[in-house]
């Protein structure tokens, strides 16, 4: 059985409202540790993670390890009838096919039950290692947020550079070139208002813009967003939930081909990494099966060295590409 | 001579706020009581009844009855116009077709005149019976309002069951169900938060969830709703309109024949009370004339036991043919 | 060299949404004077002239007349990337076919680079002479603003009356007429609230409420808005810049022709005054240049009495034409 009651129901409401356009559907998984989720976007480009730790909920009850497929539409369609101030819990039973969200108000004068199909959603676990990050920018959320949107009117993709003195975030466009720089900034008084610069390497990257907007949807979580840049992994954008754990989106970098190769720019501007670089390290470990992260058993025979041998990599398509027909088999593990 | 004269003008507005998308045109009768509307809604389902009595109006003068056929959605247009703290002064020559609207500002610097041209509307004024409720249900108009949007993002009818306890809404739909209870509540300290429940004999209605949003248009009017429920009459969802009398809607309730008749419920899944009790006493008097409430005539000759031989109801159709064409002639009585 | 540095940025932005959706591409001139605009609307029809005087800048540096060709909905674009608190410098290196919009945060944390490239845009400046006006109304802007919205949900056009006592507005439309009228008022307490008409002649106009509407979008700019009307004289709509001068916008008043002409009222109901009366002064000094207003060159040569010979007159066209193909020639002088 399991049931888990959180006070600040709208925590999940605000968790729902980030990912739900990301992602269709979804394994959320319960354990003693917590409530958690890991999933690629629709378009296996970018990669949710959520993590709401048991101690966080006022009661936490998780017999045995259970996942549950949910559609995260539905989800949230539901979640929105909460009220911002009511007490929301989880409940399922075992061996049940359907989870039950229940809202009570503070005053404890209405109740709700609303009751939702679970999904068989074939998915493995993808193992995300810990790395060690060039440059670590800490920053006022809404700012990013702020940054993006407006980048977006400009252009496509972010070119995100970090130095000592700051982060500066670069597009292009048909209209025009937009930098904007942020500078270090350790407020004493408003840390909510920092942008702090933790700096081993400068460091310069390129995204899409799209999935950045997407990811800023989580903002009203956290006021403060880090985003975590090395030169060969994917971008890990995070908002802390105070107490609870956190909602990290992962994104690969861009390569600019014309820049780096300098051929066939005019056919193909923007390639991934692993097709751009095919004979290093990145490379999939097993060529018949293009994992898009590897999963727990990789990761248990590489332990002590992941960074080495399968490094995590998501795969980025030209635009054209991702829109269309993507190969689902790299979810389904058989 | 007409000529009413409201201090609060922005009661009016909200009124007509509220009934501009239920019902096109429609005849508002003026007399030494007041001002008044009663009308069916456009797909002859839902019973829309106004009172504004002429105690409420700071100036009230009409020499004699007058009935004045408008578009409500003009009428809307129109007083949209008038600012939320402007006096409005509604004004109609005898024998003229059309109507004035005056707005006056507070401090008298902006003075306006909409005149529009009235319309001739066929209709019959259909007598609403007094009747006695198995059980009422007053409760906060804004969790009313939030309750049928809520649900409507789950399924298209509500179940409203009353106990002593509580209100029950209920609502099922392809991605699951959701039941929301509103408990007794009388709070003495707010009093329009508090939900009352006045219950003879517990009850249990289905409804179309499109009425019930449509109605909840009228929340502004009012801090509290009531819902007067029996099994075999409209429910009646009425608004006060404070020192001046109400806005009120009637709506028949929803059969589910699969519950009661466990006859064909894969082909039609609802039907009105009139369809499926073909034999009752709610039968229509005379077959060929299917009035949809009884006429001012037919009042008269029932005076004594309404309930009985013609209880007021309103046609109920599957939604498949209250969207298409209907009879018009409902509502022409020649 | 130009650097025009602005404390104040929010108001180059608020001139931006106000003028954006009328005009698309255009000149700004700058000066030791200022930094001005003048454009006709895309289907010229109407003109907009604005006016930032060097002094209202905190810092303002034009090494030598520049004239910058935009395209103002992607400088608005630009513009809307800068935070309402921003100070913006607007650059430009001599000879450069670019721009560049500086955003600079209270706090200095981020500074922003927005570059865009320059059109080459043919057009001539428009001498618009200073006139004597029959009627001037000044009232609140965003009285203005709401009365022009309102008449525009009864008819397409405007009649504007002075006298006084008041300014009345009125509208007549398929579903019924309407006429607001406001009073001379001089409040002492909040002068931002008066309403104050100084009026040579009674004076009383139609135009259309399209464009009207459209000058309201530059209400966010001044709490009052001045209105200058005389018979033979486009009106003249100003919101007033504090301490740096002006955003005006001209039209032509439209001739109800049944009123004056009473002929073939219903093949054409409104023409321009050029078209009414062909055999006035008012008509086009050169048939086969119709310019809109007349050239720097023809003013010099008319610099006395430019109100005899070529007044300022704005071409009004039914509008089944102005929506459709008009001549662009008449911006080309060749």
């Amino acid at each position: 059985m399991l049931e888990l009651r959180l006070v600040q129901g709208s925590l999940i409401k605000k968790v729902m409202e980030a990912v739900k356009d990301l992602v269709n559907d979804a394994n959320f998984d319960c354990s003693a540790t917590g409530f958690s989720l890991q999933a690629m976007d629709s378009s296996h480009v970018a990669l949710v993670a959520l993590l709401l730790r048991s101690e966080g909920f006022e009661h936490y009850r998780c017999d045995r390890n259970l996942s549950m497929g949910m559609n995260l539409g539905n989800m949230a369609k539901m979640l929105k009838c909460a009220g911002n101030d009511d007490i929301i819990t989880i409940k399922a039973d075992d061996g049940s096919d359907s989870v039950t969200f229940m809202f009570e108000s503070p005053t404890q004068d209405k109740i709700a039950d609303f009751e939702m199909k679970l999904m068989d959603i074939d998915s493995e676990h993808l193992g995300i290692p810990e790395a060690e990050y060039e440059s670590i920018v800490r920053m006022p959320a809404s700012e990013f947020a702020r940054i993006c949107k407006d980048l977006s009117t400009i252009g496509d993709t972010v070119v995100i550079s970090v130095t000592k003195e700051g982060v500066k975030f670069s597009t292009k466009g048909d209209i025009g070139t937009a930098n904007i720089v942020c500078r270090q900034n350790t407020s004493i008084d408003k840390p909510e208002e920092a942008t702090i610069i933790e700096m081993q390497e400068p460091v310069t990257l390129t995204f899409a813009l799209r999935y950045m907007n997407s990811f800023t949807k989580a903002t009203p979580l956290a006021s403060q967003v880090t985003i975590s840049l090395s030169s060969d992994l994917p971008v890990v954008v995070e908002y802390k939930i105070v107490e609870m754990g956190y909602l990290r989106f992962y994104l690969a970098p861009k390569i600019e081909e014309d820049e780096e190769m300098g051929v066939h720019a005019e056919a193909v501007e923007t390639k991934s990494k692993t097709e751009a670089k095919p004979k290093k390290e990145m490379k999939a470990k097993a060529e018949s099966k293009p994992s898009v992260m590897k999963t727990e058993d990789e990761e248990e025979s590489t332990e002590s060295k992941p960074l080495l041998k399968s490094k995590p990599k998501l795969e980025i398509k030209p635009d054209r590409e991702t829109n269309g027909e993507v190969e689902v088999e790299v979810m389904d593990v058989e």
